[in-house]
This record gives structure tokens, C-alpha cells and sequence, in this order.
């Protein structure tokens, strides 16, 4: 029969159902072998994060060290030469002062240093060591749970098994009972024609004891049959009840173990994994920052510093420093000889005339001399200006060399840049030093000028008060200097 | 006479102008003296700064290396084991990629420590060699313009000298050519009186022409001396104006010395000093301040890591990785045994009164599993609660580690916070493994409710199901279901 192909035997069942059983435990250990895996990558992670900060803190250690060498070198240095009384007060200047910041803000990057280490070393690693033994641990208490809920699956399956297999035993013997009845049916009929005829004839020829007998019998297993058939039928049909209501269960049990179990579990395994490298990452973020920022107050204090570097000050601090040196000596007194009771410029005749004719030629002579010296200042303020601006050029601004994102991998050599190429710098100190050179020509033309000034000057000014004096005592109105300037002019 | 002794000797005015004149030549030569240590010391400062720069840039270079070092060493390994098909999306995940961006900026700080001692040698160190030739240039050229200016001083103090010298002889002359015409004067005094007597006498006697001749001898002499002494004393009149014209013009020509030219010389040997030191500080400013952002940015991209570690969509990434392992299998489904055709849960008489019996017990356990259930759930709640409270705890500030200024030189130990002591990191961990093990109890037993709950659900489900269609497929009004479940309550 067609239809007798299609119904699958037990055996393709049976095959069927435990090729299923098979794929889902496949999966199963796959689950598992995917979390140790991930398990595994993380203490993997861990323990290269473990080593990697180890590293980074010994270098952290060593150029601690050398920055605490590299300051002490130093520092001792300025003790020693402090026992000299010059260079005690040295401090004062705005240089050293620079110089002193530096000092300081390179013992500060040390200690900074040490501290990031003691932080990797005492913080870190013991955080990220500590993340190890949790992800083991978790990993195992996981595993448990997760075999648990394997052990369930399968538990489930197993029940399935069994209930469908009653279920084929009671369908089964339903069909083996309904196919006796039907046999029995069948002889039933058989006698039963045979009866019909054989009542015919008795209503002929009487009955036959034998026959009944038979008849009796046939019925009696029938009935035997039926009780059997139908027994066995309901058996079959809490059977398959009970099959498809493990049936139904069983689906519900697995796919609720693939939809949230599974993802439970991985739940489990990473209990407090990101949150705990979270901090661990933090706390070396902040170790980092924390860094940033002293640095950064230290570099603030040197910046004040070279802020008021101030040669001004400088020259005043140095000039106290040495005050008997440069303090302007006693004048030179007039001296009288011998009682020369005369100790003023005597502007009487027969010197007046004389000494007019003097103040007259002085007068006209600082005029001029004024006037070139002036114009020799002008050109000695104006060389000042270019050469301040060449001094004060900003050209300090080393940005360009830590552009990591602009520019590719490598970096630019921060000496190739414009402001410090060689050809450039040759061509500005040439040109500063041809200035420097022009500005010290003008300046010592100034000062010669301005000498002979300051000594003309004395000399006019002396001769005018005596001049002055001398016309007062001739009690007259008009002054003798301004009738005598009338006549020069 | 007391006037005489107030007098002072020629000798002595000129022993005290000599020792006057010594002490400016002491002070001229000190002033040079102090000029010239002021140079060296900045000769000194500046060998220091390079030496110290030299140094630190050798330092910055070993830290440099020793970063890239550690970061290739690590990157390399991560290149290796990409080769691995489960490790090549490894990166995918948060942590990973974590663990990438700190390598990244290990990198990226060693390109910067390198830039560093990139700048510090071809730039800081250079404008510093260049300030040590400017400093030796500029002292070399004020002392040339200082000396010319002592010299003048002398020129000065000479001229006044030669000066006072001449006044003292004119005026030595002046006195006596005064002694000698007054002397004069006294012989003719006698001789008039003498002549006054004879003439009295040559009124009676006549004259005598030997003494007329001796009086106009007398004469003669007084008028020569009288005229030697007005020669003298306008000589001497003369050579005090010169003195004291002198004497005005030298005190000026030292005053402006002390008080404009001594300055105006530091303002030489100083030219640009400040200005060219200040610029050399603002470029390893400029380096340092740079260095600084540069490795803020990198802590910016790695904070920002940190902030978006997520176990949740890592757990994502993770299942769909290993898509085939976590994907639900097929359904089991119901097999018709031997051409079966009922495939659904019978819920005809004689099994309804017993399903309908099963249906209302798993609907009054599945009841009471819940609430059980619901009560194990909000103690897992409660405790995942606590233990995310743990693992989120915000024990990753290190700032009290930098605080230089507060406490002292020492720097405080970052193990020995209260954060990081070990008394209270075992304390944390003790009572965090206590809580995790309470969780997973709970957790356990949730499951395992869980399990049952969902078998039990889809198997009353399922007979809710199939005894709503039995009522349906008896066209009943009221359903069979509501009907049994009034009489069971």
C-alpha cells in the first residue's frame, strides 16, 4: 500500500529523535568549550594587561631614577657653590630662579614617576590579578550551573524518549488488538453465514448442539477482543497524551534554555568582569591624570617664572649685590691754595670779557653737539627696536611636532621645522649680530657725545651762574648775559 | 698764625687727590671684576642648562625606547595569535579593545618622549650654546666700550689735575710777585720818609742829586714788582677758572658715569640675555605643555573605552561569533506512530475528567511555584543589586598619591589608601565571594524553579488549549473549562 510507505518505522524514528539529541549535546559542549574560550582569552587578557603594567612600571621606576639622578646631580652642585658668598644670593636673579623651577619640577616628574609605579605595582596588577581569580572562579561556579541545565535537558529528553516509546508500544498493541478483533469479526461473520444457512436447514432439520456451541465461542472471543482493542486503545491514547504533553514541555525546556539560560550563564561567567577592569582602567586613568595635572602645576610655576624673567630687576639685584662698587664716589672739592681765599669763578674784569666770549662758544657749541647727539639716540633707539624684535621673536612653539593625528606614523624632527633649520638660524644670528655690532658703534658714539655734553654742560652751567651772579652784584636791571647774547646775535 | 696751619700743603692736596683718583680706579676695576663673574655665572648657568637638557634628553629617549619596546612586544603577540580565526574579531570586544588603546598610546607616548629629546637636543640645546657665544660676544664688547669709558674718566681726572697744579703755581707766583711788591712798597715807605726828611731838609739845604736818583730807582722797582704781581695774579685768576671750570665738568663727567654709564654698560652685557633665555624656556615649555595634551587626548580615547565597556553587547558579539553553537535547534516534533492520524492531545471521555483532574492541579502548582519562584527572584534582585554596588565601587581615585604641595617631600604610598590596604582588600573580597556564592544559591534554585515552572506552564498550556477546543467542538456556550473550574473552587 502508498500509505503503508510513508509511515516512518520506529527505528527511523528512534534514529531520527537521537540524531537530534546528538546535534543539541553537540551544542552543549560547544557552549561550553565557547566560554572556556572566552574564559580563557580573558585571563589571557589579564595577564598580558598583569605583565604589560609590571614592564611599564619598572619603566616608570628607572626613568624616575634617572630623573632623580639627573636633579640631585645638580642640586648637590648648587649646595657646594652656595658655601661661596657671590653665588649665595644668586637665587635672586630671574635666570636662576628659572633654572632652580626646573630643578624642582624635575624631581617632581620623579617622585610622579614613582608614584605611577607603587600605583601599576600595589594597585594595578593586584586589581587585575584579583579579575583573574574571579573569571576562574566564575568560569567554574558557571560551568556547574551549566551542566545543571544540561543535565535538565537531558533529563527532559530522556523523558521524552521513554514516553514516546510507551507511546509506539501502546499504539502497538492497539493496532495488534484491533487487527485480532477483526479477525474475530471476520470468523464471526464466517459462522455466521455459515449459521444463516445452517438455520435455514435446522428450520429444516432441526438444530445442532455442536454448531451453538461454536457460535458461543466465536462471540465469547469477540467480546474478549473488543475489551482488549478498547483497553489497549486508551492506553494508546494516554500514551500519546502523555507524549505530547512531554512533547511540548521538553521544546519549552530548550528553548527556554537557548533564549535565556544560555545567555544566564555567559551572565554569570562575566559577573562583574567589565565593571571590575572598568576600575582597573580607572585607577590607571587616573594615576595618568593625576600625573598630567602635577606636571602641568609644575610647568605653570616655571612658566610664571620665566614670566618675570627681568634683566631690569636683574641689573638692580646685581648692582645691591655689589653696592660699594657702584656707588658714585665722594666729589672732588675745590682745593684753595695757600689760604686763596678766592674759591669761585671770578668773572671781573679783566677775565669777564674773556670768560663771556667762553659761555658764548660753549652755548653754541652744546647746541649743536645736542643736536647730533640726538640724532645719533634716534638711530640707536630705533636699532634697539629691531634688535629687541629679533630677541623676542616667538618661535617657541613646538606644536607641530606632537601632531600624532595629522601627520602619519612618523614623526617630524622638530629641527626640520623653519624656526630651527640651520640655514635659518645662520641667517638670523648673522643678522642679529650685524645689527648688535651696528647698535654698539651708536652707542659708543652716544656716550662720546654725550661725555662731551655732560662736561660742556657743567662748564656753561658754571659759567652762567658765575656770569649771573657777577651781573646781580652790578645791581643792574638788565642782565648782562642778555645784553651781551643781543650783541652775539 | 693760625690761618697758616688751616692751610693745606701743596703735597697733601695732591696726596689726597691721588688717593681719591686710586679708589675710583679700585672701583672701575671691581665694577669689571663684577661684570665679568656676572658673565661667567651665566657662562656657568647656561653649560648647566645644556648639560641638564643634554641629559634629560637622553633620559626622554631611554623612556621612549623602553615604551616602544613594551608596546611592540605586546603588539606583536597580538598580530601572531590574529592569525587564529577565534582571535581575529577578539578586538571586537570592549575590554580588548581596552587593552588595543592602551598599547596605542604606550606608542603614542614613546613618539612623544622622542619628540622630547628631539627638541631638547636640536633646539633647546642649541639656542642655549648660542646664548653662551652671545653672553662671551656682548661681555667682550662692553668691556671694550667700559674701558673707553674709564679712560675718559682719567682723561678727565688728569686734565683736572694738571689744572689744579697750574692754579697752585700761578697762585704760589701770584703770592709772591705780592710779597715782592709789597716789599718794594716798604722801601719806598723808608725812602719817602727818608726823602721826606730831606726834602724838608733840601728846602733849607738844597737838593742832594744822589738820592733823587735812589728814589726813582725805588720807583721804578715797585712799578716792574706791581706789575708782576697783576701779570701773576690775572694768571692765577686765570688758572682758578680753569681749576674750577674743571672741577665742575670732571664731578659731572663721574656722575654721569656712576649713575647712567654703569647701567647703560650691564644694559650692554645683558642685551637680549633674558629675552633669549626666556624663549629657550618657552620652547621645552612648549614641549612639556604639548607632550601633555598630546597624552591627555590618548587618556580621552581611552576613558572613553573604559566608559563604553559593556558586558551586554559583548555577550552579543560573543554569540553571534559562535552563531551556530548558540542558535535554538529545531523543535521536536510529534511522531505519528504507524500511521497514526490523532496528532493532538485526546481530550475525549474516557481521559477528560482525568485531564481536566491534571489540568487544575498544575494550575494551582504552577500557582504557588510562582509566587515561590517571584520570592527567589527578588532575593536574587536584591542581591545582584548588592554585588553590582560592590563592583562598581569608586575606589580608582589616585590624586591623593600626587599631592605634592599639602604633604610633605614624601611622596604617601598608594598601597597604604585606605582603597588599597590589604586588611580591607581582603575584607571587600570576602564579603563580595560571600554574597556571589549567596547569588549563585539563589541563582541555582531560580533555575531550577524556572525549569519546572515552563514545563509545567507548557503542559497546562497545552491542555488548556485542547480541553477550550473539546468545549468548542461540543458547541457549548459556556465553557467546559469555566464550568469544572467553579465546581473546583
Amino acid at each position: 500500500m502508498s500509505s503503508q510507505t510513508k509511515f516512518k518505522k520506529d527505528k527511523e524514528i528512534i534514529a531520527e529523535y537521537e540524531a537530534q539529541i546528538k546535534e543539541i549535546r553537540t551544542q552543549l559542549v560547544e557552549q561550553f568549550k565557547c566560554l572556556e574560550q572566552q574564559s580563557e582569552s580573558r585571563l589571557q587578557l589579564l595577564q598580558d594587561l598583569q605583565e604589560f603594567f609590571r614592564r611599564k612600571a619598572e619603566i616608570e621606576l628607572e626613568y624616575s631614577r634617572s630623573l632623580e639622578k639627573l636633579a640631585e646631580r645638580f642640586s648637590s652642585k648648587i649646595r657646594s657653590s652656595r658655601e661661596h658668598q657671590f653665588k649665595k644670593d644668586q637665587y635672586l636673579l630671574s635666570p636662576v630662579n628659572c633654572w632652580y623651577l626646573v630643578l624642582h619640577q624635575t624631581r617632581r616628574e620623579s617622585r610622579d614617576h614613582a608614584t605611577l609605579n607603587d600605583i601599576f605595582m600595589n594597585n594595578v596588577i593586584v586589581r587585575l590579578s584579583q579579575i583573574s581569580e574571579d573569571v576562574i572562579r566564575l568560569f567554574k561556579k558557571s560551568k556547574e550551573i551549566g551542566l545543571q541545565m544540561h543535565e535538565e535537558l537531558l533529563k527532559v529528553t530522556n523523558e521524552l524518549y521513554t514516553v514516546m516509546k510507551t507511546y509506539h508500544m501502546y499504539h502497538a498493541e492497539s493496532i495488534s488488538a484491533e487487527s485480532k478483533l477483526k479477525e474475530a469479526e471476520k470468523q464471526e461473520e464466517k459462522q455466521f453465514n455459515k449459521s444463516g444457512d445452517l438455520s435455514m436447514n435446522l428450520l429444516r432439520h432441526e438444530d445442532r448442539p455442536q454448531r451453538r456451541s461454536s457460535v458461543k465461542k466465536i462471540e465469547k472471543m469477540k467480546e474478549k477482543r473488543q475489551a482488549k482493542y478498547s483497553e489497549n486503545k486508551l492506553k494508546c491514547t494516554k500514551a500519546r497524551n502523555d507524549y505530547l504533553l512531554n512533547l511540548a514541555a521538553t521544546n519549552a525546556a530548550i528553548s527556554k534554555y537557548y533564549i535565556h539560560d544560555v545567555s544566564d550563564l555567559i551572565d554569570c561567567c562575566d559577573l562583574g568582569f567589565h565593571a571590575s577592569l572598568a576600575r582597573t582602567f580607572r585607577t590607571y586613568l587616573s594615576a595618568e591624570y593625576n600625573l598630567e595635572t602635577s606636571r602641568h602645576e609644575g610647568l605653570d610655576v616655571i612658566e610664571n617664572a620665566v614670566d618675570n624673567l627681568d634683566s631690569r630687576s636683574d641689573k638692580h639685584t646685581v648692582m645691591d649685590m655689589c653696592n660699594q662698587v657702584f656707588c658714585p664716589p665722594l666729589k672732588f672739592e675745590f682745593q684753595p691754595h695757600m689760604g686763596d681765599e678766592v674759591c669761585q669763578v671770578s668773572a671781573q674784569q679783566p677775565v669777564q670779557t674773556e670768560l663771556l666770549m667762553r659761555y658764548h662758544q660753549l652755548q653754541s657749541r652744546l647746541a649743536t653737539l645736542k643736536i647730533e647727539n640726538e640724532e645719533v639716540r634716534k638711530t640707536l633707539d630705533a636699532t634697539m627696536q629691531t634688535l629687541q624684535d629679533m630677541l623676542t621673536v616667538e618661535d617657541f612653539d613646538v606644536s607641530d611636532a606632537f601632531q600624532h593625528s595629522r601627520s602619519t606614523e612618523s614623526v617630524k624632527s622638530a629641527a626640520s621645522e623653519t624656526y630651527m633649520s640651520k640655514i635659518n638660524i645662520a641667517k638670523r644670528r648673522a643678522n642679529q649680530q650685524e645689527t648688535e655690532m651696528f647698535y654698539f658703534t651708536k652707542f659708543k658714539e652716544y656716550v662720546n657725545g654725550s661725555n662731551l655734553i655732560t662736561k660742556l654742560q657743567a662748564k656753561h652751567d658754571l659759567l652762567k651762574q658765575t656770569l649771573g651772579e657777577g651781573e646781580r652784584a652790578e645791581c643792574g636791571t638788565t642782565s648782562l648775559l642778555n645784553i651781551t647774547l643781543c650783541a652775539f646775535s
